[in-house]
């Protein structure tokens, strides 16, 4: 699949964060961005730009907070054409700063939200256009909206000067015909904006999804080194590449990063799929029981972990 | 996605077979047996009959067999539904023996061919109709055939009794689009005949192309307990009894094994998505080069994996 428009970017750092509270190392960190730079990747997510009075320094590592002049430490002396992105929650805004683009190594800013904070998100993506970013709205855990709200957002979104509008299946529900369906949606209601897709990997369907995305006029889309990620993880960098034929596209510093890194990563840090993130997946639910459940002695115990979310009151009360 | 129609079939022994020798417990297979057996799976795959001339008994255990009597003290007790089914590769027939269906426990047999020996199986499958077996062809290896070898093939196979005709994506290599551009293929030139499909991991595709051959009219799914199977491995069957919503199935068994047995046993056994073997899938590459580099102490070696493949004469001369 060639398509020039198709840009690619990695969120390793960024959702890979979520499962060790943003705590890591700055080698790690640079090698990254060293090879995402000589892989030709076109964006890379460097972390949240979250609030310190929401969120204390005291539980989490720094890129929770991407502050300018650690992202300046970070690429420092490195050749490189990656764009660099800092994502925001919509509600979760308070005194963050952000300068001016030209003042500052962030290339992008994404906003992450709910459709109930749709409002947040405009505000906040309103904001970082005056300033220069490119934005995106990331609009979560779609599988759990009903189209009325859905499409509201989406005409409110239509509006804005958000450039790229993201399908985000949070909960890694969705089989390939609700991304056609959503990828034709959003398209009836943006017309103009560039479509974006960020899929989770509870049903082994991160990767697939993203194609089908593709395959729908999708233009921005997302993956992670070795799908490193919450719960069960991202789209693979490394897949999207052997998909997109882009001839300016590098394996092999891509390759080189995660037998260096992820590997012995994955010994420390647990994602991917494992059974409990497929249970949340088939029944469309945040992953935080599967999560809390990999932490205790019974995290192997699939079944009664089955029957205990079938007998939850939104199940069959 | 219900549809009747739909028959799931479960390979964890024959493929999981071939990343052992075919040495699995009888306790195991019993236990497979049984949770298939409450979870209302429409067949389970024992193994090979092998040739004991071709493949010596020293050096495999007994499910590359499949002996009438190894398999009927397997299940001897156990109340059950399930059909067996045993495979034999039709470019190793020797001396094997079939009974008349009706002495036997076995209920289909699989005939797993290239293009190139599908007269051989068109033999085996004509001598397996008429003891009375269900019968598949299982065409491997799809993806590094020519059309029109192909077409030849499935227009000599839409004369036989064969009742199912597999696509079957040994190298875990296809997309969406080519499943569906094989399924479309395969029922322009079978008529009548039921279509099955087999897909492989290496790309964490095999979840998602089963579905694609489903929407295609497959009516016939393979899967495995926690995509057990040789190399990246196959589609997992917890996986597809989560899309399939056939009130018949019962998933509470086969997540209860996968715990019971299958975590366990992948610490002993290496399947699944590696990246060697998403190399070889998109490359579109037999997994043994993958298979034989992961027994070194260059298993994690993945860049100079790649480039060595990049570098052989069917790649650049």
């Amino acid at each position: 699949m060639y398509r020039e428009e198709i840009k690619v970017l990695d969120c390793t750092i960024r959702d890979g964060g979520l499962i060790n509270n943003h705590y890591f190392t700055d080698e790690f960190v640079r090698a990254v961005y060293k090879a995402l730079s000589e892989a030709n990747i076109d964006y890379m997510e460097m972390g949240y730009r979250a609030s310190r009075q929401i969120s204390p320094p005291s539980k989490y590592g720094e890129w929770k907070y991407c502050d300018d002049d650690k992202i300046r430490q970070i690429i420092d002396g490195i050749e490189s054409n990656v764009k660099i992105s800092i994502m925001v929650d919509a509600h979760r805004v308070a005194e963050q700063e952000f300068k001016p683009v030209d003042q500052s190594p962030v290339d992008m800013i994404r906003v992450a939200t709910y459709v109930k904070d749709i409002d947040k998100a405009i505000v906040m993506c309103q904001k970082a256009h005056d300033l220069g970013y490119e934005t995106t709205v990331n609009i979560m855990a779609l599988s759990k909206e009903n189209d009325f709200d859905l499409i509201e957002a989406l005409d409110q979104l239509a509006k804005t000067p958000a450039e790229t509008i993201y399908i985000v299946d949070s909960y890694g529900y969705f089989f390939s015909e609700q991304i056609h369906y959503m990828a034709a949606l959003y398209e009836k209601h943006l017309p103009g904006k560039r479509l974006g897709i960020h899929c989770h990997n509870n049903q082994q369907l991160g990767f697939a999804n993203t194609i089908e995305g593709i395959r729908k006029g999708c233009n921005l889309v997302d993956g992670s080194l070795f799908g490193i990620g919450r719960g069960a993880g991202n789209c693979p960098l490394e897949l999207i590449m052997g998909f997109l034929k882009n001839p300016k596209f590098r394996l092999d510093p891509i390759l080189k990063v995660i037998q260096d890194y992820m590997i012995p990563m994955r010994e420390e840090l647990e994602w991917g799929y494992l059974i409990p993130y497929m249970i949340t997946g088939i029944l469309n639910r945040h992953p935080e029981s599967a999560i809390k459940m990999r932490k205790t002695a019974n995290k192997d115990k699939y079944a009664d972990f089955y029957n205990e979310i079938l007998s939850e009151p939104d199940m069959v009360a």
